[in-house]
């Protein structure tokens, strides 16, 4: 949540900024005098930039940072004051979660490099990632009851990351957690020395990259799918899912590679 | 549980005491000479306390608390085994299930705060509480295994704090462990000092009442619903709730207080 | 994942050794050369094992471990190149999913007794037992990503055991973790020194055999069961089963004993 000065934005600056280096997209959020709050127009951008990320496939990973003192403040508090219609405020929600799920659904792992602060919906973001690493003076809320409105949304992300008591505690006292204790809660993989953040957060890159980009996808699909599967079930989705992995022309090159002591060579998407 | 003596109690000394203190009520459980037993005379007295809390809107956040050496010892084993009938078990398990489903949907925050031992359904209890702070020396376990009454309604609990395989450990072993463990496990938020135990509780407590007692209660209930749902409805569940409570005046007067560098006046609810 | 020589064994050398002493079966998986790939065979004998054991009142506890110099390294991956056949892959994975939920089903608790190595589908079978502990010095990974084929069916049981963010990047990146991280994450119980690990094993077996069996069974069900349900299903289920379980003679024998201060002693299954 923001409430920093300055809703308009230089139109030549964009809201998001995107660079590719070597199949690594990186995502910059680029409000950082609002502390990149999520204003709509922010969201909008963000989803139009993983719309194009989707179906490019000379990206292989995709890293989500922010510009600025701070990864993410949450929702732009004074464009919810200067609108208060139910139309607007479902408006902002829906796009919010959209933007989320489309995280989510990404075919490229996305990967969160976390500086100073991920609050409320800023926090949704890095649980939301598929990896996420922060700096170690990076804080973490859900601040959201402490200005009346509730984390909800933030609490869908959060609580499928985070245990129930340590994601209540955050919900429900608003106060700040620092990055080692997002690490053993679980709400990051790793905290990393300030200065060493970039380069952690390109470190899992460059693992991803390596891989088959067919095989990142449906296994990261997979993943997500069978999380909401009672166990029989999810069972004979992902034993469908690794027969047609099996048939598929990367597993034979991987395998042969494997036994043969070379690297594979994986098909383009 | 717990076999110690005299299941009549003096009528004069309730099983429950009600203590209110601004805005915070404080529940003991009052039979210390049998750790505070679930005997379903016991658990219609948190019933009944439970059932006026929810109603009363001058309490903004429970602390439930034991008398005596421990916290709960869970069940009352010389009930259990004074009658033997099918009707009276499924009375005593009903109670029980309503008692901590009470506890998940009642409107405010509910703290645990937890001295000695608290076993089985003790146990539960502490993990049904939305946030629980223990004394260092506070020792857990769901031992029914030990006594041929597997803790089966504890699991439920359990199983929605802790891992998979620490829940296992407990469940099938019926082994104790200590606070620290139970903090890394996630079955309790903090393991204080046993003379800070008190202290540590209040200042949950106190977090909570500053915050609106109308998005408390939206915020707890969507929680529990959305643990529940996949990540599309969940999102699309919590949507509406965010749009909703944006359009309460609490958002309002949070977020321009926030702006404006005040404190907020909450509505009462 | 195993890419070593030799799919034929020496017939008087089974795939799958079981000893049974004192109530606990130890079943070795017994293709050491092969670091005990799970080819369609080897998995097919322990199934035949798991069906006899499922059956066998005389036994309480299972543990399952390794021979040679690691647990369990995955799929057969030259099985897995010999036979290319859609038929042949769908029979190796709803043949390896079948094993896995037989041990989520059967009566007895079964515990992972764990060293070296257990990696893709070995890293699943020790998400899958109900307790696991392990030497200090094994090491654990999903690397399947790795040879172009995703760890689709071990992500369900990792995934049910190890927090979200830790199991995806085990799974995107396929780096091996080290057994504290793995107890740290939720993935083991316990990880003890390596002279000293069988002794862990032993002790999660001995503590286990002491309890009543039908116990022990309708404990074990009711937990995996409850955790596919919503919390008010998941009270009535287990209300009804701590009715039944309270009506049944280990629980008034267990209860009577505890009270009595003495020893109980259970029915044979």
């Amino acid at each position: 949540m923001n409430g920093e000065t300055a809703a308009h934005e230089n139109p030549s600056e964009p809201a998001v900024v995107r660079r590719d280096k070597h199949g690594v997209a990186r995502l910059t959020l680029n409000r950082p005098r609002q502390y990149n709050a999520l204003s709509l127009g922010m969201m909008q951008a963000i989803q139009a930039e993983l719309n194009a990320l989707a179906k490019d496939t000379s990206v292989r990973a995709v890293i989500l940072a922010g510009a600025g003192k701070g990864f993410c403040a949450g929702h732009d508090l004074k464009e919810l004051r200067a609108d208060t219609s139910r139309a607007f405020y479902q408006e902002v929600f829906d796009t919010c979660c959209r933007m989320m799920t489309t995280i989510t659904k990404l075919p490229q792992p996305v990967i969160a490099q976390v500086h100073g602060i991920a609050t409320a919906a800023g926090c949704q973001l890095v649980a939301t990632c598929d990896l996420a690493v922060a700096a170690e003076s990076t804080r973490f809320a859900t601040p959201g009851v402490n200005i009346g409105l509730f984390c909800s949304t933030p609490m869908v992300a959060l609580s499928r990351n985070v245990p129930r008591k340590q994601a209540m505690e955050m919900l429900l006292t608003g106060e700040m957690i620092g990055a080692p204790t997002a690490a053993q809660w679980g709400l990051i993989n790793h905290a990393a020395p300030d200065a060493e953040l970039e380069a952690a957060a390109e470190q899992y890159a460059q693992l991803v990259i390596q891989k088959s980009p067919h095989v990142l996808k449906i296994g990261k699909r997979a993943f997500y799918e069978q999380c909401e599967m009672g166990l029989d079930e999810a069972y004979r989705h992902t034993a469908k899912i690794m027969t047609e992995n099996m048939l598929h022309r990367d597993a034979a090159e991987g395998i042969d590679a494997f036994l043969g002591k070379r690297e594979p060579q994986w098909t383009e998407e």
